[in-house]
């Protein structure tokens, strides 16, 4: 006989005033508390908090850079302290809405100049796309805005920001990802992935939102396809055990997210933290880990959009026989999920 | 009734000595003539010539920078002219040995530095690890040096060098990728996958090499499992059609390769270029395709190794409905390719 | 007759505990409250608060990556508001001590594998180099460890950061560079110059520290000749007009820093920077404004050793009639430093 | 009592078709012999060919990208031989005509985006600028288009590439540098300087061309005050001695050319060269040389625009007592350059 689950709602006020809300990771007080092991339901808002959902916007028009990608959070994690490991299983992500919107936004994106790769050409022409989400076919609509065509693409619902307060004493904007998390954006932080980030702050502080009905890897334009969302996620913690860089787990994959410019160093971080991973669980040297993982690894692009961009190291388990990620945590977090689903 | 499919069998002397054989796309004379719609039979040397088939061998006991990655090829493709593309098609790539080789080499791989992300380190220890090759069972057996793990990995042959003579005059090592094709080391670089490339020379002077019994994507620590390559490929020609990267399509994806320092470059140039053959052959407006390229494309890393670096953007046809990629062609060569298998 | 200069003086506990220091920009309350126009008198620590002295001394020993840089403010500027230009002159950079000191730190510096340009060599040897320094004779003796050579260097004391609180309240830490100024690490931070950085606080909250008796441009290995200073300088506001990126101007030259990775992107910060403030003040199109920087601009590296890398862009005032920065600040604040020096 | 000095004048015919020109650095024959120890006296035409004289010219209506940048040479210098550094001293260069002609071209320089840092954005208005050269005065005189601002700037003039046949049996397009020198665009590459370059093919094959009368560090448009040259030169060979990278030295100076992409790595390969030289020079150890490189190099960045980018690590020999470059071959070069002026 177990313990019965604990399931925390954190619900949160739609009507909030913009400049009320959540846009850094550290730097600011925790809304909730979480007992590691519990269940939490919330939702998290759009990356434009609900502000264009007409094609006929200009993202310029309704949007401040001040109040950019709101996140849910930050929770205080009940015990968790710097040397730790965070835990996230994400049960479920659903949308909330039946619509999602991509735009163009002046100077942002990998096919533009932007304030850092600076240029002196005339911005893009602003646009915006409406999708229509159907929960129940499983698709989003694409439809373009010069001509007819359009096309039904998979939902696949995931969280470009999960991260925690960063080390040193840092607040970053939740247009960054780093070691501590943020705004990765990729595509494999969807339902039924175990996402691990080293704790740097007692109660860690963790922050989510910047749902995505789908994106492809890289978010090129820089923006994917935008929506609120449901999300249960349970939380745990490895006392004692420190991860550099965040690392995801699936039932078939291990995976570490290097995030940094440029791209090659991103690429450097991701596949040097798998190496030493593997190395570590398996009890490879170094240079058999570094050959293993040369010859097996997956390395899809996150983003190259954001203030720092990312890329996966993605390993089959099937490769790794005897591999133990972080004592078994994402089986226990599996069954968790699956008692309350 | 159709024309009988002509197959070529170019064969070459596996004795030849290395300084003879060829290491550069441009700069040489062709080796044999090869007519449009034709089928060529021959095959690859490994990138080290053979010259490592123990594990302990010392990489650069025995290497040469003047003789690495030897090419089969060149091959005049009778017609082809600067404005045309070639289509290459890879009917069957199979390993000739029933060994493979990875080796660490001083000061090249993602994880080190090298002559240009210079460095005062000391090198990394040279390694070699010798795979066992079993096409029966389609596996590579992956085997650690200092200690007893093992594992098969799923054997799955490539050519991480497919390239024709470069642009303006130039001539390039086979170390390098670049718009002409070249050392991409790019997976998708598999049998049933048509690889397009702008023709920049009269003849074209296709060639192709580095065999790869199976890599990871990244091509992390510089060296895949090499092996020689028995390979069956056709040839055809777009006429007065331009290509300016290297576009890949098999039955479920349309590709285009970029390559560059940064990466991140790399990924802009395949992203772009992708955006504008969606636009172009589905008729939308560039930020239409920017859009849909978005929230589709995946766009795995191919090589962080080479003299520039290499990422794929990859679009499921699905997504692209009326996509019509150098009209059918595709299609007719995996026809012939049927027709000789 | 004006109204005499007033200056205050800022003083702090040499003995106060490590963990109380300031180590970030942003995150910290004011330290004092400056009125613009002001002079002030205070003193910076070295980096490494003088925990290295002795060539015996290893840096890791002694090191803590929580305490690294502590920065002297921050200071409260009177009626700093966001969208103002703080101006920062400095009067007199003084080394404190007769002795300054540089090490190899592992994993950072700009010819080695560090934690982003993450790599799998052995770290770098650590050694320490005191350097003696001779103020009345204006050098800093460098002597090899490992062999008898030596030399006097000019003494050009410096400051590596200067900055204030970042926007979209953020903090970053005392290591990292950006558009708030911070660890830019370059040796045009020397007496006689005027610093501008835009104001994204109330009160703008500036911090300076990180002295230099001299460093090369790049900060090679990561470590100029580090030592606490005596520093004056004077304050003031220009109230209403915005600074992207930090701006220096001397009696010769106007500069702009960009910082970045990689160092491409620095330096297309700097030099978009400068081609904007040269079409501003001249009244030139953004065309014209470019071809003369292009062929005018002077690029030297600051620092490729940091979290983010600098470029200077800097343009002789003698190519660049009637360029009016910032209303003649620098000038204003030259007669103030005259005047009390 | 000497030998006299040989000097050689070589000339070509100014209405030569441009599709006969040599474009590359390798792949074509050598036009002339030249002994070492001899003067040559010669001239090279501008990066357009005289194409662009009149400041309604288009860039994009008068270039061909097959015709950019023409070479003088190559030279076949006698004895040279791949392991030998080939030493060129620049007694004189001086713009041929009394007008030089800078512009902007689509998709080409540091602040657009360009083929590889590749985007969606409409191109740069193309632009002409041209320059009154005042040889009596040593002026430029920058005008601007849109507004009447003129200003005199200092002549200046250089060589944007210096380079010889390239290593691994290569050809690169004179828009290129590397190891080779080539394209580097260097300001230092002015009268006076003695310009190291290793010898990759027998006979070294000496090329120049690109003559600016001035530019700014970086050539940020990416087009410098462009203009044919009357140019003499010395050429002298180091038999037995490499040089990796481009090795520059004047009476003050001694430096160090590194060209890669990103930025960064230019940086890191200069300095890595410098480095090394000084340890090698002044018997330092690798980090005793690490530590005086540190703090006394300057490094102004040379090209954001090319195939590859330039940097540029440069000390002063006054902080280098005892350092003997290359036998005091820059000394006797000026010696043969002060007999011959």
């Amino acid at each position: 006989m177990t313990d019965p689950i604990e399931i925390q709602r954190y619900d949160h006020d739609p009507q909030m005033p913009r400049a009320d809300l959540v846009y850094t990771f550290g730097g600011h007080e925790p809304v909730a508390q979480v007992r590691p092991g519990s269940v939490v339901s919330t939702w998290t808002r759009d990356a434009f908090n609900g502000s264009i959902s007409h094609r006929d916007t200009t993202a310029s028009d309704v949007l401040d850079a001040r109040y950019l990608n709101p996140q849910t959070g930050p929770f205080h994690v009940e015990g968790a302290e710097p040397g730790d490991t965070l835990a996230v299983h994400f049960v479920s992500i659903t949308p909330r809405e039946d619509w999602g919107v991509s735009t163009t936004v002046p100077f942002f994106g990998s096919l533009t100049t932007t304030p850092r790769t600076a240029g002196l050409q005339a911005a893009l022409a602003q646009q915006t796309w409406i999708y229509a989400i159907d929960r129940g076919r499983g698709v989003v609509r694409y439809e373009a805005r010069d001509s007819s065509y359009a096309v039904d693409l998979p939902l696949d619902p995931m969280h470009g920001t999960v991260g925690v307060a960063p080390s040193l004493g840092e607040v970053r904007t939740s247009l960054t990802p780093g070691a501590f998390g943020g705004n990765m954006d990729t595509p494999e932080m969807r339902s039924g992935v175990t996402c691990y980030l080293g704790v740097n702050v007692p109660g860690a502080l963790l922050s989510l939102g910047d749902g995505h009905a789908r994106q492809g890897e890289g978010e090129t334009c820089g923006v994917a396809v935008e929506t609120a969302m449901d999300t249960v996620f349970v939380v745990d913690l490895i006392k004692g055990v420190e991860t550099p860089w965040p690392r995801l787990e699936n039932d078939d994959f291990v995976m570490s997210a290097g995030s940094a410019r440029p791209l090659d160093d991103a690429f450097r971080i991701s596949q040097y933290d798998m190496v030493m991973w593997v190395s570590g669980s398996l009890g490879l040297s170094h240079l058999d880990a570094y050959q293993l993982v040369t010859q097996t690894v997956l390395s899809p692009v996150a983003n190259v959009v954001d203030t720092d961009y990312t890329v996966v190291a993605k390993v089959a388990k099937t490769y790794l026989t005897g591999f133990d990620a972080y004592q078994g945590m994402h089986a226990r977090m599996r069954a968790i999920a699956a008692a309350v689903t």
